[in-house]
């Protein structure tokens, strides 16, 4: 009875979690400009309403009755695993104090614009303060939500539960010291053809291309729907209507494309969550107050990734699809063959912009936002000094000098917006999406033939027994450990980057 | 403090309010099919937390601080008039026990599932007992609210505040006498031409034509935008995001056409509430839990009915716009004048189905809903009765032969979603409309001649000053006595017809 009644109050907190979704999809996709500040009201309503019906008398005696009725149980049943989450974001929302809260949301309005201002007018300095304040407050939450070793460790909670700042730099190091030297050697190397990837490709052809590409992966239309966004985003308010959005540019095909591609892998692993997990703790993150059905930040850019650049940035990928892209711009790419295309979306160049870069260097971006976040947080870097430590590991490690704080710190919308800790959980997602895929490979019979004749269902079946049906009822370790028998490790994606670039660039066994 | 306390409050149920809108919106316009169900938990769950909150111990007791504070506060006042719509939107849900609350809710889904299949199936029987239910739980309800004379009064509270079955009985029944003999000695005479109007009209189109009057008349799309949907609505989530839907037929123009007009009257409505009034009590139906800034359905009604007809069905309209409709549409008007137009638009046929009668024997749909609720209500006919009353007023008014029940009582949706007493308020819409645009013709100088040469801000002008600025802080009959001088009236809407269709049928004096 006490577990019924924890449910009926969780389902209905998913309702408005979904609900805030709905208005995010809005704000970003239809809503006419006028809209932005009473849409503001709204989200900021319907969030303090999630977090009182979470942390009310109510909820915490139906779940004290719950948690007495269900000693005894497995303790990786959905129950258990229920009772277990919705403890810890009782738990942990309860230290963080309201006015703390409230002191981030409306910091956060005001930053965002502030990095607005500052990136047009290339002026790290009116950023500054915000930032300033920002950190501040971040090393507030982190001392409120407690950690044992590292300020870090609470802030990797919101998003990558389990991960530490320890764990963290082991494995980037390890990335750094393995990776670099491919980025140096691929840098002396010819590029690869790519001009026809700048011709003219009209939107309505590049949808309708990309959209056929996100079905024959699996995206179900019924349950789902492709718009057009600033950013691109994945967005789910239950399994049964999760949407996605990209942008075009006429003139650079991989842009829409390859978006689409990326936010067809998070949009799979929504609508591949139980039925069963519908309206409960295990499809809604209710620490982070967010209608995400995946088990962390970075076990959901495993499935970006994967369905991205492992199945859609390979060699048999495009050999097989590459005739209907070429049936759909025959003028465009009529100078090109699969291989070459397979190369020419597959190059490897240094630059200023993440959101822009190849996957060999992208987590180079990563690992210098990483450090500089934990060295802002430890106090061994001032505010002041980041755009001159960022210019330094832009020139360490991709050899690049930055002309401009626009394309350099001030690129990203993400520590504006309060997100200290996020930027990890890209990489960790490339790391995670080869360990799944090579488990994959290993354990489904004929996977390879499958793939190279373009059935992507064997895959999307396994993805979805291992990890989507799952939603959050698993950690992203238990995940990694049930489905391919050990904790995160780098070896599989060194593995995949190695044989990739090695035969694109023609490097050593070791990648140099 | 206390008056601000309660204005937060006040501001918070608005976000919901509007959240839910949103949410109608979208499942209206965007959702993927599958995604319904999901979505109903939502929109059930925010209406019931909109309820709990106004009915929660802090708003009634920051409720009871503020009135305490107010005593001596000028009656009409905006801060008299909030604290009087929260007591109202107290008093009236805290005596509707949730028990029948959830009864309706439960029932209008499967009543509405089930009258959709009596509909397609032409079979009345399949849908009676859900209306039998309907009528009782309707009559409970009734009940609840509490009323002085007729338990429509009652129901009529929800839509049109301040009207009762006596005082609407005794306008429809005048209405009927003045008008049926109108209708009458039209049908002896020879129709216009109207063939035209059938030719084919490409949706994109039609689309811009419409939207380009919508803006003439002063729709903001800054704040505002039009989409399509099976059917017409306008909906705001504050003034600042005021939407409306159209739908198109490719071989009959008017439909889109004065669709539009129709939902840009509601919109303008919106758009002109006063921006003190946004996330107050003034601009939000608390009682009804919809974030509507309009004073009633009816008065909202009036709005629309009075960009449409009054306005665009008149023949100043058309002499000034048809030079562009038939630019957009050479071939197809190439044999038609703006009068033949004016004419064709507004032809009196009597016919079965009420979303397509034109204005005059509109309101014979409207009478006998009404007369048929009341009966039913009143216990007089019952609900297997229903039917061969619904033919025989059929044929008293408008000389009609209902061939099934899916042409006749299964048209409408009204009844299977619990709406008993909200028919009245689009006849109720007429009658304000001409009686507020005779009152406009009288206080603004020139606006005939404004009018006749496309200019509609003065209008628009005279109706934000009298009636929409203030948006729900005066009753409808308030609104009409402050700005024309008198209580609602038939006499304007009486001799606007009469001018009318005395003109276009060559009638006589009396209209017959």
């Amino acid at each position: 009875m006490s577990y019924s009644e924890l449910i009926h109050r969780v389902a209905e907190i998913n309702d408005v979690l979904n609900a805030l979704s709905v208005l995010t999809w809005d704000a970003r996709t239809q809503m006419p400009p006028a809209g932005a500040e009473t849409r503001g009201y709204q989200l900021a309503t319907l969030t303090d309403i999630a977090r009182r019906l979470i942390l009310s008398r109510e909820l915490k005696q139906a779940l004290e009755a719950a948690e007495r009725e269900a000693s005894g149980e497995p303790p990786d049943s959905i129950r258990a695993r229920t009772l277990q989450q919705v403890r810890e974001a009782v738990e942990v929302l309860s230290r963080i104090p309201e006015a703390l809260m409230g002191r981030i949301a409306a910091l956060k309005s005001t930053a965002q614009a502030a990095w607005g201002q500052a990136r047009a007018a290339n002026d790290f300095s009116r950023f500054r303060p915000y930032l300033e304040q920002m950190l501040e407050l971040n090393r507030q939450l982190a001392e409120a939500i407690g950690y044992a070793e590292h300020p870090y460790d609470a802030l990797l909670l919101q998003y990558e539960p389990g991960m530490t700042a320890r764990g963290l730099k082991a494995l980037l190091d390890e990335l750094k010291s393995a990776t670099l030297p491919m980025v140096q050697a691929i840098a002396e190397k010819e590029p690869p053809r790519w001009d026809f990837l700048t011709r003219d490709y009209p939107e309505d052809l590049q949808r309708g291309f990309a959209l056929g590409l996100a079905q024959q992966f699996g995206y179900d239309l019924s349950r789902g729907r492709l718009d057009t966004s600033l950013h691109p985003f994945e967005i789910s308010f239950t399994r049964q209507d999760v949407r996605i959005t990209t942008r075009y540019r006429r003139d650079y095909l991989p842009m829409g494309l390859f978006g689409v591609l990326h936010e067809t892998g998070h949009a799979l692993y929504e609508q591949g969550v139980s039925p069963k997990l519908t309206r409960s703790a295990l499809s809604t993150d209710f620490l982070g107050l967010y209608a995400v059905g995946g088990a962390s930040f970075g076990a959901h850019e495993s499935q970006s990734r994967l369905w991205e650049n492992l199945v859609g940035r390979s060699l048999a990928f495009w050999r097989v699809q590459f005739p209907a892209l070429r049936a759909t711009f025959p003028t465009q790419l009529q100078d090109v063959d699969a291989e070459g295309f397979y190369r020419a979306v597959n190059r490897v160049t240094p630059s200023l912009i993440r959101v822009e870069a190849d996957e060999l260097t992208y987590n180079f971006h990563i690992l210098l936002r990483v450090e500089l976040e934990l060295a802002l947080l430890e106090g061994s870097l001032a505010v002041r000094d980041l755009p001159e430590a960022w210019n330094a590991k832009m020139r360490a490690y991709l050899g690049l000098e930055v002309p401009s704080d626009t394309l350099g710190v001030l690129q990203d919308i993400h520590w504006s917006t309060g997100y200290f800790g996020s930027f990890p959980t890209y990489t960790l997602g490339n790391l995670m999406s080869a360990q799944f895929f090579a488990a994959a490979r290993e354990q489904v019979e004929g996977l390879e033939a499958d793939l190279a004749q373009g059935r992507y269902t064997p895959l999307l079946q396994w993805l979805q027994n291992n990890i989507y049906q799952h939603g959050r009822r698993f950690t992203p370790q238990e995940l990694l450990v049930r489905s391919t028998g050990s904790p995160l490790t780098l070896q599989p994606y060194l593995a995949y980057l190695r044989e990739k670039y090695g035969a694109l660039y023609g490097l050593g066994p070791q990648g140099a």
